[in-house]
C-alpha cells in the first residue's frame, strides 16, 4: 500500500514526479513490424494481426448495419438515457468552443482574420480490453461532428465473438460517427495512418490506448498523419486539506487506480492525518471493488506526501508532476486552481468527483498523460479543425506596410519579395 | 522553366500535387547521431558541430549584452522602423487571438469552462543560412510574449565569425526574447530538447528550417517535446482567372521560388492567356534577380495548370494540394476562398502581396507545408498556450448527473468511478 512521504525536499521532488518507465524498445520494435506489414499487405495484415492478438478471424471488419440495429435493442433503456444525458452536456460544453472570427484590421487597409475549418478525415481510436469505453466515442465523436468533419471512422478492438459492445455502437450511432471497424491495437493505427482496401486513409488520429497503439500513433505523427498527443496510462492528483472528506478523496483515487496496473495517483497534504485517514478509507474500500487487483497494483507505484503548505510546495508540486487530472479538495480551491499551469483537467469542490468529467459534465475526458500536460491541451472542437488565415489589403493599406515589406526583404536579402511589393505600388499597368 | 499542364484528368492530379521527395534516410542517420551525442555529452557535442557545421569554435554561445549593444548601433534607422512596424501589426493580430473564457453550465450546478496558460518554457528556431530570417524572430517571439511564457530562449545558426545578424539581435530585443544562443542546425534542436550546461530544456520547440532540423524537431517530439509543426521546404499556390494581372502573379511566384531551390510554386489558371502571359513575365523578371539561380532550380520543380473552371476543379486541385500560401487573384476571390479548406495563409485581391504576410500585415509566417495543412494550423498565439479544462459541481448538479455517471461506469466494469459519485451522493458522512 501507499507510504506517506513526510515533507521530502524539492531536490526530492523528481523522483516522486517520475512516472514508472516502461520498456519501450520492446513495443517499438513489435509495432515498427505491425506499421511496415500493415502498410505492404492492407487488409491482409490487419486480418492476420486481428487473428493473433484479438483472437478472432474477421472476414469483413466494418460493423453492419445489423450489427448496429442489434446493438439497439441490447443497450437497456436506462443506460441509453445516461449515454443521451453525457452526450447533451458534452455537446453543450464543446459547441461553446467554437472560433469567433477575429477579423480586423492591424492597419487602415490591412484586413486579417482566421477562419476555422474542419479537418476533413479523421480517424478515432477506441480501446476494448479490460473495460469498453464507449464513453470514449462520446468525447472524439462529438467535437468531430460539432467541427464538420467530412468522414469520421472509428477503430475499436472485437470481442472473442467478433464483436463490439453493444453500447460502444450505439454511441457511435448516437453521435454520427460514419463508419466502425472492428480493428485494434497498433493494426488499426497504421490502417487509419496508411488506408487500406477497406479503412480509409485519415488526416489525424485521435483517442487513448496501450504502449502499443501510443507508440504506433507516435510513429505515424513522425510520418506526417497528424495525433491528438501522446497519451499514456492515466493518472490523478489530489490536493486536499485538513477539512476534505477521507471517504471522497480515497474513493477518487481508487476510481484512478482501478483504471489499470499501470495507473499511477499522487495525494499531497498538509494534514497527517487527512492523510493517514484516507489510507484507512483506502484499505476498506479496496476490499469491497471487483477490479481490487489491478486497483492494489496501481496504488504500489503511487505516493502519498506529506508538504508544509498546500499553496506553496503544493502548487509547485503539482506543477512539477503536470498531472492529466487534478482534484482541488481544499477550502481555497478556486486560489489554488489560479496558480496550477500544468494540468489537463481540474476538479473543484466536494461534489466534484473525477469521474463525473469522466462520463458527463460535458467536458473532455481525452487528457494529456505522462507530463504532457505541460505542452498539450486535452482534446477538444479545436483539436477537429484548423484555423486558415486570410488577409486582403487595399492599394492604401499596401502604400501603408509596404515600405516596411522592401525594407525589411531587402534586408533579408530576399529581392523577389522585394518587387512583389514595388511592382504593385511603383510599378503599376507594366 | 514551366511547363503548362493543359485540362488534366483527376487522375493525374496526385502527381501534380506530389511535393518533390528527399532522401531522408540519409539525413535521418546523420540527425540520430547529432541528437545522441548532443544529448551525452551537452555543451562539448554543440561546440563540436558547431565547429564541424558552421564552421567557427565558439567558447560560449549565449548572445552577450554587448552583442545586443552593437546590434542595436548596427541597424540602421529605416530598417528599425520597418521592424517595429510589422511587430506592431503583428502583435495587434495575435493579441485579437487571446483566449475568452466560454464557462458555462452544461446543466443547472454543473459548472465547467477553459483557461488558457502558457507553455512555460518555449525554443524558438530561426534558420540562418542563405537569407538571414529576423522576421521568424518576429513571427515566433511575439505570440510568445502574449501568452506569457516564462522562459523564451532562441536559437540561430552563428555566421563565418561566430556572430549573429544585428536585426535578428535587435529583433529579439524587441520582442522580449529572454536568451539567445548562437547554435543552429540540428545541434540546436537536440540542445532545446535535452537541455545543456549552458542551453535551458524547453517544453516545445518553434520555427522553420532545413531537412535537418526538420527531422531533428520530428525524433524530439517522438521522445516528448512539443514541437509546433512539422515544416517543410516552403511554398505558393496561385489561382489567378483572367482578370489576374500576369506580372503581379509572376512576380509572387518569384518570390517564393527565391526562398531555396527546393521551394515549389503551383500556378492554376482557367485562361490559357494568363498562363503564358505569367511565363513571359517569369521569364524576363528573373533575369534581374540577385538570387537568380535559386529561383529558377525552383520552377524547375514547379507547375502550371490549365483547368476547365476554377471554382470547380481550381478549387479541388488547391484542396489536394494543401499550400501553405495560397493567392487567389481571380474576381471572386472571396467565393472562392469559402471554398477552401486545406491552405495554411489566404491572400485575396490584387494589392496583397504573400510578402506582406510574410513580414508586416500581422499574420504568421510560421506555417504548414507539404501538405500538412490538411490536419495542422500555422503558429498562432494559441500555439503557445494550453487549454486546461475546469469544472465545479454542486451537490445538486451531482445529483442530476451522478445517476447517469452510475449507469455507465458499471457498464464499463469500472465499479470504482461509481462508487466515487454514491459516496457523495448516498453515504454522507460515513
Amino acid at each position: 500500500m501507499m507510504q506517506i512521504i513526510q515533507k521530502p525536499k524539492r531536490g526530492e521532488w523528481a523522483e516522486i514526479v517520475r512516472r514508472p518507465a516502461s520498456d519501450t524498445k520492446v513495443v517499438e520494435r513489435s509495432v515498427r513490424k505491425v506499421m511496415e506489414t500493415v502498410r505492404r499487405s492492407g487488409d491482409r495484415a490487419v486480418r492476420k494481426y486481428t487473428q493473433a492478438f484479438d483472437g478472432v478471424r474477421l472476414k469483413r471488419f466494418e460493423a453492419s448495419a445489423k450489427e448496429f440495429r442489434e446493438a439497439e435493442k441490447m443497450v437497456d433503456e436506462d443506460l441509453k438515457q445516461a449515454i443521451r444525458l453525457a452526450a447533451d452536456n458534452i455537446r453543450r460544453f464543446h459547441e461553446a468552443q467554437r472560433h469567433r472570427d477575429e477579423e480586423m484590421e492591424t492597419m487602415p487597409g490591412v484586413r486579417c482574420w482566421r477562419r476555422a475549418v474542419p479537418i476533413e478525415r479523421v480517424g478515432l481510436y477506441v480501446p476494448g480490453g479490460s473495460a469498453p469505453l464507449f464513453s470514449t466515442v462520446l468525447m472524439l465523436a462529438i467535437p468531430a461532428s460539432i467541427a464538420g468533419c467530412r468522414e469520421v471512422v472509428l477503430c475499436s478492438p472485437p470481442d472473442a465473438t467478433g464483436g463490439l459492445h453493444p453500447a460502444l455502437l450505439f454511441a457511435a450511432r448516437l453521435t454520427g460517427v460514419h463508419r466502425v471497424f472492428k480493428i485494434g491495437g497498433a493494426q488499426a493505427v497504421a490502417a487509419l495512418a496508411y488506408g487500406t482496401d477497406t479503412v480509409p486513409r485519415v488526416d489525424k488520429i485521435f483517442g487513448p490506448g496501450n504502449s502499443y497503439v501510443t507508440a504506433a500513433k507516435v510513429m505515424a505523427q513522425s510520418e506526417g498523419t497528424a495525433i491528438d498527443m501522446p497519451a499514456g496510462p492515466s493518472e490523478v492528483c489530489i490536493l486536499a486539506d485538513a477539512e476534505a472528506d477521507p471517504s471522497y478523496v480515497a474513493s477518487d483515487l481508487l476510481a484512478q487506480a482501478e483504471h489499470g496496473p499501470d495507473s499511477q495517483v499522487l495525494l499531497v497534504s498538509d494534514d497527517v492525518s487527512l492523510l493517514s485517514r484516507t489510507l484507512e478509507q483506502l484499505k476498506i474500500r479496496l476490499e469491497s471493488l471487483p477490479r481490487r487487483d489491478i486497483a492494489q497494483k496501481a496504488l504500489e507505484s503511487s505516493r502519498c506526501v506529506l508538504v508544509d503548505s498546500i499553496m506553496d510546495e503544493g502548487v509547485d508540486l503539482v506543477n512539477a508532476y503536470a498531472p492529466e487530472h487534478l482534484i482541488i479538495a481544499c477550502a481555497q480551491d478556486e486560489r489554488i486552481a489560479d496558480r496550477i499551469t500544468t494540468a489537463g483537467s481540474v476538479f473543484l469542490g466536494a461534489y466534484t468527483p473525477e469521474s463525473a468529467g469522466d462520463y458527463a459534465s460535458g467536458t473532455n475526458h481525452t487528457l494529456p498523460t505522462n507530463g504532457h500536460a505541460r505542452a498539450y491541451s486535452g482534446v477538444s472542437l479545436e483539436s477537429f479543425q484548423r484555423k486558415m488565415t486570410l488577409q486582403r489589403i487595399s492599394r492604401e493599406g499596401l502604400g501603408r506596410i509596404g515600405p516596411a515589406v522592401i525594407a525589411m526583404a531587402e534586408a533579408e536579402g530576399l529581392r523577389a519579395h522585394a518587387e512583389s511589393v514595388r511592382v504593385r505600388l511603383y510599378n503599376e499597368g507594366q
